[in-house]
């Protein structure tokens, strides 16, 4: 393990965690805010360590995919420990362990709140609330890629740690390039996002907040009704249809940017997830429309809440767990289900499904001619070996966290529905479950231990598990035979 | 397809069926129950439709994987059709829907029941609860191909389609001698339980009763209050060890009786197993000891819910669904690993579990150094890749069964750990469930739809999903390019 190659690229992030931390302070500067001095504290903490421990470049330039590894998994942990510290020291969430709760349900876009006021908050907290969705989302890391002139070879290890989804797509040859062209295509959606919420006649304090927790597909709001408190079609449909688009896989708008439509149109993991929202929309519309007015505004409410589900944003503009069972059945599937490979949403994937299905075909088919040979593929290209293995052995890792979790917090918590949710809704980064975790409810009530859980949960769900498992694996520490 | 050959052993699974009726209607004679009628004309009648049916041997002797599944998951079907009709026919389940349910809950042994009261059954119907347990554990077509000299190459898809767990193995270069063997331990095992339960008073009829249930992990009881009926820790203790021993891979005791003792304890499969049940008995024990009396009591009834609910059989001497989430927790977990492959308990097994883990670690250390190779072994003996992948894409197919099932039982059941456990406790072969289908409550106020989801879930999780998936898919039915 190259340990000062991981302690110099930490150093780099905490130095950018601490350019983050002034955009909230800046608000408070202006709002005439004294939460803004845990910020501007905070930030100065971040650069001094940042500085001691990138000041040095690492003579030993040996960097591989568990260098890649546990560098992901250590940056996230310190940006969260960091990250939580200006709501302690503003005294706004007073317990340590709630404000890393909130900072990393913020950081792994998750959107899980601990809190029962979050309009008690500053503005500036609120911003970091949402800062934390928005560079959460597309990943501080690959963000670090783009701005840094890093050379080497371990961006590609780092990039694909951190990147959701089977595989990572390079979008150019060189990976710098790739992450700023993520970045640009995210920053530019942002922005437009915005521009139509503001045109909606939303003040330019919540559309920034709203734009930025849809673009991390992170959910926190900030109103204690979530998106209820903009009684408008015109601002929830604007945020329905940017959650959809950000749980799309940015290289299709990178393909749709290169004028290669076709090949855009084309993907299959895109139809399946179009397919899912609106058969899911059609079902649930019909299932509720006798908790509202008219049909319209049923497939309203249902559209908002399956494109918050699945793109694992976990935003609501009405309570579902008042629903009927079917409707919280396909919700809590839809969790499991999540965006597509390469966006900013959280979940299985609907790539991971979509190979899962065609594994499934695939043996029933050699079940019946046992000396026939197919090929599994997806947009008309054979898709590897390795890639159907590590699908399978992702899902195997992923059920087992998910049981041990559900195991652990029932040692507390006497209802299993809440449990089974509680994990649901943090492994894979969506916010509100069902029953005592209910879009009207809240994290807070959990004890410390449970809460670990689920941080460990919400830190796996968006790493994609491996970074956190091998993290804790002794044979990832041993030395080199 | 090779219909013809379907059907010839279609007709002698009928005529074998029959010969099994007239147990039933032995006990009828000898009590004096009128009820004997019905199964007098269930066995004739399944006799005539065997002999038309199984009279002319086919010339065409085609028969190979795609036939063996399809003729597995008829054979089942029609048997439980020909089996549900003494129920109907003796009035004592009007509806035939109920009497399916109970019948096809009987010979996957499952131990769902519809009946509130199966105290007020005939002698003969109780009889034939526990025979379609004690057939269907070992499985109709493994007892066909011990009893009839049946040639031909079809038997290995005949067993390998019936059988549960990831392989077959051969105990005899010969299949018919395999399947001689299985069933002399198992009708060795079920005589000395009966014989054990006789020592400790319990009445022929109960202990033969009992033991059948047992020895298939069936479940059906012939008291209302299951096995808490015989309040004796001596006659629970027996049924305790033996649920285990019959949850254990038959072939071990093969190799314990040809003196190969250190082999049989080798086994990983084993050991994961017991060391399972020991876990959870002490941990639901300690958890439930404020429930009982002493730590012993706790203990005693821990170890009998574990040891009932992990080889699937589905007795109880105690409400669970009364206990911590924890236990709760626990049980529903134990529900899906299920006994061990090759025993005649159900769920998703211990090997296939096993196989899980090896894969994720395997994967985590081929994460940390890509250019090593690694084999997963099973028990000193290299795994083959068509193994490994049979499990995983069970395991998928496992999971879209599951929640499809789940979602369709939420269109009418409101209560989700009722619908979540419904389905874990057929899918897996178990019984009881929680909440609305706990161990002292039934499943008899499901719809008929509902219930003929649950009725797939039991046939599909006795014939490890393949044969029924297989029956409906077009692509079987397709004729040969």
């Amino acid at each position: 393990m190259n340990i000062s190659m991981v302690r110099y690229l930490l150093g780099w992030m905490l130095g950018i965690e601490s350019a983050f931390l002034l955009l909230p302070m800046a608000v408070a500067l202006a709002r005439g805010e004294r939460e803004g001095l845990a910020f501007l504290f905070t930030a100065a903490l971040c650069l001094l360590c940042g500085v001691l421990m990138a000041r040095k470049k690492p003579v030993n330039n040996r960097f591989y995919a568990r260098e890649g590894f546990v560098t992901v998994a250590l940056c996230w942990i310190v940006l969260a420990l960091t990250g939580a510290l200006p709501f302690v020291l503003s005294g706004e969430i007073p317990s340590y362990v709630d404000a890393l709760f909130e900072t990393i349900s913020g950081f792994t876009t998750t959107g899980a709140t601990i809190l029962s006021n979050v309009e008690a908050l500053s503005h500036a907290s609120l911003l970091w609330r949402s800062l934390t969705h928005w560079v959460g989302g597309m990943g501080v890391l690959v963000f670090m890629l783009a701005v840094l002139p890093l050379a080497g070879g371990h961006s590609m290890y780092l990039m694909r740690a951190e990147s959701p989804g089977p595989s990572v797509s390079k979008l150019s040859p060189h990976l710098r390039t790739t992450a700023m062209i993520l970045y640009g295509i995210y920053f530019g959606l942002t922005v437009l996002e915005t521009v139509l919420l503001l045109l909606g006649g939303m003040p330019l304090f919540d559309a920034v907040n709203a734009a930025m927790a849809t673009a991390g597909t992170g959910g926190f709001g900030i109103w204690n009704d979530s998106m209820a408190h903009y009684n408008s079609y015109y601002l929830q449909g604007v945020i329905s249809v940017f959650m959809i688009l950000f749980g799309v896989n940015f290289s299709l708008y990178f393909l749709i940017l290169t004028r290669r439509w076709k090949q855009a149109l084309k993907s299959e993991e895109l139809r399946l997830y179009l397919g899912v929202i609106a058969a899911a929309t059609v079902v649930i519309g019909l299932n509720v429309w006798h908790r509202f007015g008219s049909l319209f505004e049923s497939l309203h409410h249902a559209l908002f809440q399956v494109s918050s589900i699945i793109t694992t944003t976990g935003f609501a503009t009405a309570d579902f767990d008042q629903w009927p069972a079917l409707s919280k059945c396909i919700l809590v599937l839809l969790m499991f289900i999540g965006a597509c490979a390469g966006s900013t949403g959280g979940g299985i994937k609907c790539s991971r499904i979509m190979l899962m299905f065609k594994s499934v075909r695939k043996e029933m088919q050699f079940l019946i001619h046992p000396r026939s040979v197919r090929v599994n593929q997806l947009d008309g290209h054979r898709v590897q070996h390795e890639v159907v293995r590590s699908v399978n052995v992702f899902l195997i890792a992923y059920m087992l966290i998910f049981i041990l979790s559900v195991l652990l917090l029932s040692i507390e918590s006497p209802d299993l529905v809440t449990n089974f949710t509680a994990v649901a809704a943090t492994l894979n980064n969506v916010g509100p479950g069902l029953e005592l975790v209910g879009p009207t409810c809240n994290f807070g009530f959990f004890s410390p231990f449970s809460k670990a859980v689920l941080m460990f949960d919400m830190l796996a769900g968006r790493l994609e598990l491996f970074p956190m498992l091998l993290l804790f694996s002794p044979a990832t520490w041993r030395r080199n035979r």
